[in-house]
């Protein structure tokens, strides 16, 4: 999922992203609720309509926006009290605050309310933090429950009286926390279960600490996860990560790596990572990756690319933000083939298994 | 004639100019020369092909640039010393490197290298100013004729020792100046004549005077120039001012009002100018102009392009360029249907002069 934090994938037009086949698209509700506001996006037929994007968006709880962009937060049962890092003025989220701003919103998958639990944590506060976020948890589904029906796009924008009960909504996915400790994952993990989502992400981790903990820990929750819900990894990764988790299980990831690297000139390419910025791309007419169909890769030199970085033209960041979600995006079409493929193999035997998947496993 | 000064229209991508119908753009010679360097487009090839742009493109002569951007420039006979505006280092422009360096980019059309008057300047003054740049015609037009055949498109990047004398080459265009004294600019534009170039500009104006005189100048000017060459008013003008100044018989302008004053959220629509960053618009779900069939107007509400501006989202930016390119391109696409019908009305009769044309008049 491409992250649109403000309801834009900076720099790419939403006609460019399903071009690119963008199935859906990742809404920052922390940055969303502070501009334009929810209720502004709400009177506006919710985020669809208001950046008209007609395919799927799932938007965060703002549990870990707030943890990751806001100073002075400050934790309670009740919820979390934050300054805006844009004017500094107060707020205070809750789960059940949390959620009914994402109904405004109306994306098609929301998240739980969460404490993202710091890291390092010792043993007794990544237990709090988890029973914690598994309070709020509850709170969040019991007022997703009573208020689902109320989604800008069932209610043309007004919130109704008395709104109907038929016809589609959202859907609310849980979070399981817990730390680095394994032990807690599995309980968190095994609580969410009883609480009771159609999907489950896997939060807390990104926070800082090393890959090969993060690995660790995704693959020991998984192991609690359903296989037959949407397990959904937040915050992860680079396209190696991403190939790595989605061979463990992984089915939905987000991250900003694609996006932001872009505009600082930094490209994924099928020879590896490149900074164009540098000097020694001045002169090179060959394309950005020569294995990559993509608008940028199909008409533009590296010379000119890395003419536009160094002289900090927006046509540079645009470029660029075209080919590293081409790069992702093919990515996971072939992370997606490969499972095809393998899927197959298991029931017409091993010679279906391609060259390509064993490049894949991690 | 969009302006695409670093070799870029800020914030549009080649294949979106294509399909909005421009014609020709403009690169400006002064900040090629300093970013990525004459000698670096010519060895990719020339401008055209180092921006992936196959249609027309002019440079100017980098003698405004100097003129507007440089502190200390020191003007003689020669030429002019002038600093960067990048990192101060001294560089030095006379008719023969500007036209070098033109020669170098490759333009389809270039101009000769010319002081650009200030104003106000007295009646002394301007004619020094102008003599000058009549002398500096003259070297330009010869350095010109003795180094044509070295453009890089001619030349596959390296100049050759021996350059073919035949096939295609570049144009020069000479330029009008003489302040805002009507005799001097006849004088001038006679003077250009007799030194002969395929097209003529008129020069030195809007640089701070009322636009009441700028529209004097260019009456009294276009008077002396030939109807049956380019004339090229530089650095004009509105959308009112460039159907004006075509129906006085200018055939080429630029400017970077439309894409300027897009960056900064300053609209161009049929029913007037709009600064879409106002909180007015926050809740307007209507397009942006519903006289218009750009992609921002037949897909994003004026609520959306509030919020994109606001936020200070690159796509904000994006979205306006195109559509006040649109807009003024539909502008000339309107003056030249009107043209088209004042000529068939010259030859079949009064009444195919139509409402339309009689609206675009001044």
């Amino acid at each position: 999922m491409p992250v649109g934090t403000l309801g834009t994938v900076k720099g790419v037009s939403q006609d460019v992203l399903e071009e690119l086949g963008v199935q859906i698209l990742l809404g920052n509700t922390y940055h969303l609720y502070l501009r334009p506001g929810i209720d502004q996006v709400r009177k506006l037929g919710g985020l669809h309509r208001f950046m008209s994007w007609h395919r799927a968006i799932l938007t965060d709880s703002g549990g870990f926006q707030v943890f990751s962009l806001s100073d002075l937060r400050k934790v309670s049962e009740e919820g979390v009290t934050f300054r805006s890092h844009l004017d500094g003025s107060s707020h205070f989220f809750s789960p059940e605050s949390a959620t009914e701003a994402q109904i405004g919103l109306g994306a098609d998958i929301i998240m739980a309310f969460d404490e993202c639990t710091e890291y390092p944590a010792d043993r007794g506060r990544a237990r709090n933090s988890m029973e914690l976020t598994l309070r709020w948890a509850e709170r969040s589904k019991t007022y997703f429950e009573g208020h689902k029906h109320e989604v800008p796009w069932r209610t043309d924008g007004a919130v109704p009286s008395a709104p109907t009960q038929d016809g589609p909504t959202q859907v609310l996915f849980g979070i399981v926390q817990g730390g680095m400790d394994l032990a807690l994952r599995k309980e968190s993990a095994e609580r969410a279960i009883e609480i009771g989502f159609p999907g489950y992400a896997i939060g807390g981790l990104s926070v800082g600490e090393p890959r090969s903990l993060t690995r660790e820990v995704v693959e020991a929750t998984l192991e609690y996860l359903p296989k037959d819900k949407p397990r959904y990894l937040m915050g992860v990764g680079t396209p190696e990560e991403i190939v790595e988790y989605a061979n463990l299980g992984v089915d939905m990831m987000d991250c900003v790596l694609p996006t932001r690297a872009a505009r600082h000139g930094l490209l994924f390419t099928s020879e590896g990572k490149i900074s164009i910025k540098q000097a020694r791309y001045a002169s090179d007419q060959g394309p950005l990756d020569p294995n990559c169909r993509c608008r940028t890769c199909s008409r533009y030199s590296r010379a000119y690319l890395r003419h536009l970085c160094a002289s900090n033209e927006i046509l540079g960041q645009i470029l660029n933000t075209i080919h590293n979600l081409t790069f992702y995006l093919d990515t996971m079409r072939s992370v997606r083939h490969s499972i095809g493929l393998g899927s197959l193999e298991q029931g017409k035997g091993p010679r279906l298994l391609s060259g390509e998947q064993s490049q894949l496993k991690p």
